[in-house]
């Protein structure tokens, strides 16, 4: 069954025309870094379907029906994070308690919904400049890094460099280096409730980098690992009590297909319970 | 230099004499939870000094004066958390996030504090009974767990059971058990920028959990865990850019300290960068 | 493509006709616990292939080319870990490290192979009672879980308590509560250079557990989660070297698909680097 | 209470008249890096003590007395790592997993104490050049950075770089960036059973780098932290029963101080167990 991805763009930057870098940015994204983003993993992965979403439709896309819907939301923003209701980050951050997968890219890191969900200020340091960044991968065995090598590089990237203001990774996938001093966590990976999250850093809206054949294998990766292992339906703080059902259950262990403990094993306890070590230093 | 704790207390239970657990609450606790936390903390440790701060004082006592002079906050709430006010709550984690400690007791999981640094909802199971709870140690590298053995008993303690809706804890310290059957994760810690976050379960009420030894063995290993290793003194997103001396330094080892390599492995790449493993699975 | 699964058993106690405890194991598992795990897995998942290997087999059965054709092994051993030739062993973990998954079932907790991956001594504590076990899943967001509700009941186990001597799992996905009072993490991964491990408790010789359809699953769900996302041909501690291609990539991105900065960005740094904390504190 | 340091050095370099780099390193460590790193440590920090082994020592200096009186090993070797005798090996792992501190520098990734301890093989990337090397601090929530900045220089390193083959690291403390395009995780904590273990990259024979004050900083940081919170008598694999007593106490906690439940509360149980997530996806 298909997982379904729906990708969130601001999608402000590309209609800008007013500003310097609108030649650029529309000569990599014409119809917007999330179409280009979609359409290239439709055309690696046939596991997938795809849904859109940006920031000034109605609900910024983000209806009941399209989230009940999605399998895996993926979330790029910049200039107007202040922009997202907070009525949608509630239902977004809901949904991935629940077990919605979520993949947040590049300036995300300042997303109302990644700030929410991390509990941090997801703060960093950067610079705008277009500098060779060589990705490592540090996570062999992490099914985010299948078909990636030890290391790729990026011809251009934004520089982002540490202290990245994150909780401690789960899995910190890929570490990164720029040219001009500057090491940056640029892939890591995050749970919260039933839902997974995973962090990637490059995408400068003036950079070709969602047409970079192993970027887009990194996000397709993602995909497929952050897809929903169960949909908890409603998340609850509930009272809970054993049944007599559980209580017969523990005690009458034969009845349920156990075993009946020989009379002189169920019934006296006799051994001295030494602790595996004392109380005192 | 001695740790400044301040503990902060919902302080409502201990006052509300028209509840029919009043006589026991106020048996336990007649100035309130956090005195008796405070009384024994001082008792069992002269490095520490002790301020309080309640719900129902003017901002909840928690001024900046207060604030800029607490290395670690305890916290305990219950039936108010909708009470406390979110621009106490905002400068409170600010304050975690740049170092300041904390520690959450029992129905913290459910603090606007907790909650908003977590990013999870905190929810659990629980029942209010009067259970043997048995608290296994599950960390014994660690110096929350110093003095305390491979488990210890307490004879009645509201009982709280998985699924416990935080995100993975850094360190797993306790694991608890009930006689009705539940487990739950009781010692977990976190680190949230440059502060570090300590929650621990017992705690209910009409209980005299706060005059257990072991428990406040506990609360004191954590205060002296959690003080701050340095207080950041704002958090931002700087923009960087290496300084033209930092770019001498790199290629110039030899000014400051360093080696001057010999010409030939100065200027001659000449072995291949064979990858440790490649790109193609 | 199937996962290759090699389903190691030590297959002493289900041929020891002479224990008092023959008759039970006998009737549980007349084949070997191998075998009725092996053909659990095959009857519910069609994506996998299956083969045997035992401690009596010329090599353990784990010869080169049963390891080369191995995906994910697992390993059940209880009472001659001392005879696994120790050249096996260093096989195994070397496949383990290049990729190959891991699955430890229970008394596996102190085979040499599981001993010298955690590097720790698999120590625990234990009765052999036939007691009532409640296994609680705590990692809702995990592959392993799927399928998997909130916790589920094994009617008969032999009690495994803490503290177990191994490092921090990665993900603690179960926890185990026990009617005599004991609580264990009865279900962790791990991952070793490339390859993962996932140690799951329950699984004593005298019980019916490889019968029961829920343990079944979580191993299905672990082989699924375990199969290898590359195998590395070597391990090695190569010197590297940028190559004059590097280099040039470096300081040209715009020869590469970059782009070239303009020249007033390219040569002045003029902003100062302003620590984002300061050395003091 | 003084911490008791013991710091070994293969100290095979320093003595090794013959190679073209013993004029170098004898400039930088006349005596070895044993006592270069011990004379700091101690001018530094009153609360410690410091004993010196060597591998061509008797027992290489580990004696069972030495390490009786040893809180925290430090642990340098490059050259003879095949020389040190297994069964020192094994009795210093077993002090770590029995509570003793260990900080592994430099080459000592591929010592027989690490890789036993990690149970990976500790390879990595390298090159040895004197490389402008700037160490990236990520936790500043950690002891170990205290008086640590968000980054350092240091002026010449020999380069190491991913993939470094080690299990994941509890705590993530420096990055390491050098000029030629290379990162490494530098400063990585992990904890075997009650002990705590520290890997600091820094530290090439031919560098002056254990003179080097931030260098140094770290690693007087790390003794205090990895110092011992306990350390257990004897590693052991015991069958624990709950006594009399033990079964007495959780069914009557009101003769421990506990609360006596009312009786319809202590007898029925009546509401149904309705779990957080069901079993069926």
């Amino acid at each position: 069954m298909s997982i379904r991805v729906t990708i969130w763009n601001e999608f402000r930057h590309e209609q800008k025309t007013e500003s310097k870098w609108y030649p650029l940015i529309h000569s990599h994204y014409p119809e917007g870094m999330h179409k280009a983003i979609g359409e290239h993993l439709l055309a690696m992965d046939n596991d997938i379907d795809v849904a859109y979403a940006t920031l000034d439709m109605p609900e910024h896309g983000l209806t009941d029906e399209v989230l009940d819907n999605t399998d895996v939301l993926v979330w790029w923003g910049h200039m107007a994070h202040q922009e997202v209701d907070d009525a949608i980050v509630a239902k977004v951050c809901d949904r991935v308690l629940r077990g919605m997968g979520l993949i947040v890219l590049h300036s995300g890191h300042h997303s109302k919904v990644f700030k929410k969900l991390m509990g941090t200020t997801g703060n960093l340091c950067w610079r705008e400049d277009s500098e060779h960044c060589r990705v490592f991968n540090v996570a062999p065995y992490h099914p985010i890094t299948e078909g990636i090598g030890d290391s790729f590089v990026i011809d251009g990237e934004e520089t982002y460099t540490e202290y990245f203001d994150i909780p401690k990774p789960d899995d910190l996938i890929f570490i990164s280096w720029w040219k001009g001093g500057e090491v940056f966590r640029s892939g890591c990976t995050f749970t919260r409730g039933a839902g997974k999250i995973f962090y990637f850093q490059p995408g400068h809206e003036t950079f070709p980098t969602y047409h970079n054949p192993t970027v887009l294998k990194v996000i397709d990766n993602a995909v497929h690992w952050a897809k929903p292992v169960r949909m908890i339906e409603e998340l609850k703080c509930p009272m809970v009590r054993p049944t007599e059902e559980d209580i017969h259950r523990a005690l009458n262990p034969e009845d349920f297909g156990g075993e009946k403990l020989p009379a002189n094993e169920r019934h006296t306890w006799t051994a001295t319970r030494e602790p595996y070590f004392p109380e005192e230093k």
